[in-house]
């Protein structure tokens, strides 16, 4: 099944932002067992939006999603530009609109037009919970295309899709075996160890998240979650193990002291 | 002037690696005034390699730029699909010959067939000479679309651009304003200015490139060249003004001593 990834946004055409949404959300893709066919990444105007969504959907993407846009500012259009590709009314979202009034009345502030924008969707679409910022995703179906359309700020972007979509594309897609290990890391700050991931993250095809766990006895303490998947549950196997020994020498080499969690 | 960058390569859109080539290349032609118009990134398949470059030339691209897809592996197929595209025989350039057979000589190496592969090329192209790596550019001049292929390694990207495009696209591209200043910093280390400079980058419509000088009484130096262009000379002299300004302030917090060069 092809996925086809979106970004929107003049500042990553001029060299303003370096594009890290598509390589996160091209590996998660990877290892849910789609095969990223393409990614354009188009500017800030309607018509190129309009472009972009027509081109994935006609190449024959099963999943398209997009990235920036969604937020309350004049240019961001993603939400009315995707109504339009595909001929669907943009209209108020009920549900929507109650989740952008639930965090507005969290802030004590009251809704206006620029936020009320922001619960305006195609006709028919889903709109998918923004853990992190105020502007809900978007979801639709379209004659079995699913098209997913995220704001661009990367903290909002993952966590709807770790929270909503990722579940989704679990079912919908296709048959793949899934292991994952945790480890334990005492002595090294996240900054530290950011670097020792990505490194790992480089060699394998795996997908790992540290989550800081505070101090114990003034030593800092980080679970570091190590995914992988295959059609091939031994092959699933054999990257997560190689993952994790790199991993683990790299840490303790900077002094820390690992421990693997069983579960 | 629409410009469109190709990326191809598949590490991009499994997550393996993040595309920095695009950010870079989009401001170097945001600032030679061209309007980066949108960026399409390919797996190493030829059908999808030939689908970008028709497309690009297709939506009036006056300039193309790839990267990726030119050395000597067998995933490595852009100058053939590129010929294919636009329906030009893929021959050994007699100019790409002498410059890759120069490569592997001062490498005392002999040519082969793998080798001699980075110097085929559609018919009529123009190799561009890589300062930093074996493989040549492909420059291709299509009823006025300017196609340029470049390898992926971001080192043998820039110095191709830098050395042979750049001055071509300043020439034929819309007349703009250019402004550039020099400054040295003293006592930091390349490493400890580069995320300055990012940083100021991110504010500012400039291109930044710092260049060790070397040590004076065991303290590094670095000359820190600061490049702007507008249409409007006030515009890009305003932007280099901003910039530089911002660039002293935070090498001077960080402890450096900074003293602007009189050109």
């Amino acid at each position: 099944m092809d996925a086809w990834i979106i970004s929107i946004g003049n500042e990553m055409l001029i060299g303003k932002v370096v594009n890290t949404n598509l390589s996160w959300l091209g590996r998660k893709l990877t290892l849910l067992g789609y095969r990223v066919r393409a990614a354009l990444t188009v500017m800030d105007e309607c018509e190129d939006i309009k472009w972009a969504f027509n081109t994935a959907k006609q190449m024959g993407a099963s999943v398209i999603i997009s990235t920036g846009g969604l937020g309350p500012t004049f240019d961001d259009m993603t939400s009315k530009c995707l109504s339009e590709a595909f001929n669907r009314n943009w209209v108020v979202n009920d549900k929507a609109l109650e989740m952008v009034k639930k965090k507005y009345k969290e802030m004590g502030l009251d809704l206006t037009d620029h936020r009320i924008k922001m619960a305006k969707m195609p006709e028919g679409a889903e709109p998918l919970w923004n853990p992190v910022g105020t502007a809900p995703g978007i979801m639709m179906n379209l004659n079995g295309t699913l098209i997913f359309s995220l704001p661009g700020v990367p903290s909002e972007m993952m966590a709807i899709f770790e929270e909503s979509i990722e579940p989704i594309l679990r079912k919908l897609g296709p048959k793949i075996e899934f292991v994952e290990e945790e480890i334990l890391s005492r002595g090294l700050p996240e900054s530290t160890i950011a670097p020792i991931i990505e490194r790992v993250m480089g060699k394998h095809r795996v997908y790992i998240k540290s989550h800081p766990q505070g101090k114990e006895l003034g030593v800092p303490v980080q679970k570091i979650h190590i995914q992988s998947s295959s059609i091939d549950l031994n092959e699933a196997r054999k990257e997560l193990k190689y993952a994790k020994e790199d991993l683990i020498r790299e840490l303790t080499q900077m002094g820390a002291e690992v421990e693997e969690v069983k579960s």
